[in-house]
């Protein structure tokens, strides 16, 4: 019967340590979405399998797990129909994948989000600000900080078309850092940007090969993006236009002051974009906006960003660690037409996605998880038998209630052994009661890192809590 | 495209209100566990079928959602071995879903903790205090308050044989429901104790037949009860010995002393039993710790309570509200080797579940949720233009920093539709800031139930946050 036990690749366990670091997290960033009005929402892990499919493209549909139907599932399939022709053994495993399985675990937060909102119209009032804290699932291949189950922290309004909002997700960005004691760049762009530069240099439909190409200056270097430019078709005339954004520096004001004469018409090719003007519209409101409210980590606006870019349809957002190499570890923008798909049009929304698993790497690795939080239980009573026990059980009782996390003992053994106990799960206070302290009606404590220790009168529930600070 | 979204049957939505009821039942239970020295684990939402199957019984096995492999899941089956003989198109789904399922989600949180346990038992220091809040999955079928997913809160303590433990059990239901205000019954016994009665009534081998009779002595009566304990193949010389117990009423201490009499031979059968009195001496011990400790709620012995009768090994709780009339809504015990089937024997545990759902509907048809429960946000700025706006900012920011709930309304719009939407979101406190406040340096703010309004300096940061107590 005995089985060495495992659990599937790509999942993980969490540990009371691992635990306390990642609720640190969550409580942090929930704490925050709250301060913005914004309300948790819940959907089911699994969902119909017509929810998820064709939503994250033809590679998306191989990662989503399928659930098998419960029952009979297997039983009048004809399996021959099946077959792959010329072969004995080879099946047609999507077909009949979609004849026994119904459901699939969520693969984001996002397309569950628009079903609710879609499902769920007539009771919600609209703005609605919503934040989702909740695992997904996704068949990718395991690898070092890519997992098979992960949680997403997203925070998202829809129907509201105002420019408040990208400011509150930029605000909501900035508090939490600041809370986690993390220098992060917020990076900012436009959609509608990247249209105008796409329409201005005469390649309206090469807008992704260009961003793209953009997307890597930091990496390759502006020759080889002009140069992979070139080999997209684009013409020697096309690619001076978008010379000048390439070299873009300054400050925003500066930036969105060029950004404006070449959408105006003012490039070498003389063409003018009416929704890349738009685009520097929203930019410059947000900015306004951004700069009337002060933000204390760097925002910049960044015309390489790209993320996302066959769904959003205004403001980008990426958001990267200063002071630890890791990719970026917080991402989103606008989309103007989320809940289409479910039948809803014309609902315009903005949101941004907190990569969990990242930020703690990064918290671990600056070490700025506050000490509190590694530490579970404040003070270890330890046990010396019933005659004590009965004493300590109403003092025990007393601080539980006021909110101190403290522990008997639970069997009479060795004081070694206790104390190793207290150790290992790092329990910073010891309280010794024996015989004596029983008939003197006090309760010894000691800090078990400074070595001080003090006596109270049993009922001085004050003392001891003020010591236990 | 369009298509109308629905969820799997037997899964739930969860909107902001009912999170809010259901974060306040988790946070509560969350918070008892912490200042008992419970940590929290969580563990993947699959496991390993072979982790899973054999441990929930033959029934348990059909209930299991099963994961279809990633990948080609459907080749190299040769489907023709599978077709149960003599059918044309009938085949063996059993063996067939394990040729391409080797995932299952869980289907509670014990197998999955004894799991942990076995894994991680080096890294981790016992006596184990662990709590874990998780969804579980079963492929049940969806009825009135029976769910495909629903949470369970699990507490439990592996490593110690203390009574103590058991008391902490005891106490945190305690602490729990007088957080809640629900009055509750919290109802012990011993499977020691069970096991004792069918020894000394000389059918030591029918104890499950005799707990189940006992179980339902509260819905049939004593005399049904007996007639199919006869019925089950106990003589009338039997039936009598447990006659006694059936009967048994009076203090803890009252039952007890009977139980010890009967334990001891002094039945008539003459027949003493050793587990029994062992049970008792468990329960004796245990009601001591409770005595001197102090409990708000009913505790009593039940000795028909015979939950879990499979697993359990010493100590069977179960809670039921006093007020209300639905199922148990916390129930657990001690299991002396939960960990063997894992490879690691001797490991003796006990734990509770708090039934969330269940607690949720008590909660609601008590009226018992707190009143800042059911609001998220708690101040809505109207939004009059940009210029006000840009005024507004920094104070929002501030209240938000010092903790306070509160939003700016994204778009610049007719008032009655801001009215709306603080009304809809049950906002308490509105602010109407015009040209003429930005003018005067001030913030007005209006209590929505009171209709009281007052004025304060925008600086007065204090005075705002005292009003919005």
């Amino acid at each position: 019967m005995a089985q060495k036990p495992s659990i599937p690749k790509g999942t993980r366990d969490f540990g009371p340590a691992e635990m306390a670091g990642r609720n640190y997290i969550f409580d942090t960033i929930r704490s925050v979405f709250k301060t913005y009005g914004y309300a948790p929402i819940e959907t089911p892990s699994m969902e119909n399998l017509s929810t998820l499919l064709g939503k994250y493209g033809e590679e998306g549909d191989k990662l989503l797990f399928r659930i098998l139907n419960s029952g009979d599932a297997f039983s009048r399939i004809p399996y021959d129909d099946y077959r792959i022709e010329g072969t004995e053994d080879s099946y047609n495993s999507k077909a009949l994948s979609l004849k026994v399985c119904e459901k699939g675990l969520r693969y984001d937060l996002t397309v569950p989000f628009a079903r609710f909102v879609v499902q769920h119209q007539n009771e919600i009032s609209f703005p609605f600000k919503r934040f989702q804290i909740q695992p997904v699932w996704r068949a990718d291949r395991p690898q070092k900080g890519r997992y098979r189950e992960f949680y997403q922290c997203d925070v998202d309004v829809i129907g509201s078309t105002s420019q408040l909002n990208e400011l509150e997700l930029v605000q909501i960005v900035d508090r939490v850092f600041t809370l986690f004691d993390v220098n992060v760049c917020i990076k900012i762009n436009d959609r509608k940007v990247l249209t105008g530069m796409a329409e201005i240099c005469g390649f309206p439909e090469k807008v992704v090969d260009i961003t793209v190409a953009i997307d890597k200056i930091d990496k390759i270097g502006i020759e080889a993006v002009e140069a992979e430019m070139a080999e997209k078709g684009l013409t020697p005339e096309a690619i001076e236009v978008i010379r000048p954004i390439l070299t873009l520096s300054g400050t925003t004001q500066e930036k969105l002051s060029v950004m404006r004469g070449l959408m105006s018409g003012n490039s070498v090719s003389g063409i003018s974009s009416e929704t890349g003007l738009k685009g520097l519209d929203e930019l410059e409101e947000l900015f306004g906006f951004i700069d009337s409210v002060g933000i204390r980590h760097d925002v910049e606006i960044d015309l390489s960003l790209a993320r996302g870019l066959n769904y959003y349809t205004g403001a980008i957002f990426e958001v990267k660690a200063k002071d630890f190499a890791i990719g970026s570890i917080c991402g989103g923008g606008r989309y103007d037409n989320l809940t289409g798909i479910f039948g809803l049009p014309n609902m315009s929304g903005v949101g941004i996605s907190f990569g969990a698993d990242r930020i703690y790497d990064v918290l671990k690795g600056l070490d700025k998880f506050p000490s509190e939080v590694t530490s579970t239980t404040r003070l270890l009573f330890a046990n010396m038998g019933s005659d004590e026990l009965k004493y300590l059980l109403p003092v025990v009782r007393t601080l539980r209630e006021a909110g101190v996390a403290c522990e008997i003992y639970p069997e009479q053994t060795k004081l070694k052994k206790q104390f190793d106990y207290a150790d290992k799960k790092s329990i910073p206070f010891l309280s010794i009661v024996g015989g004596d302290e029983v008939e003197r009606g006090v309760i010894n404590i000691k800090n078990l890192s400074s070595g001080q220790q003090e006596s109270f009168s049993k009922d001085d529930v004050n003392g001891i809590l003020n010591f236990l600070q």
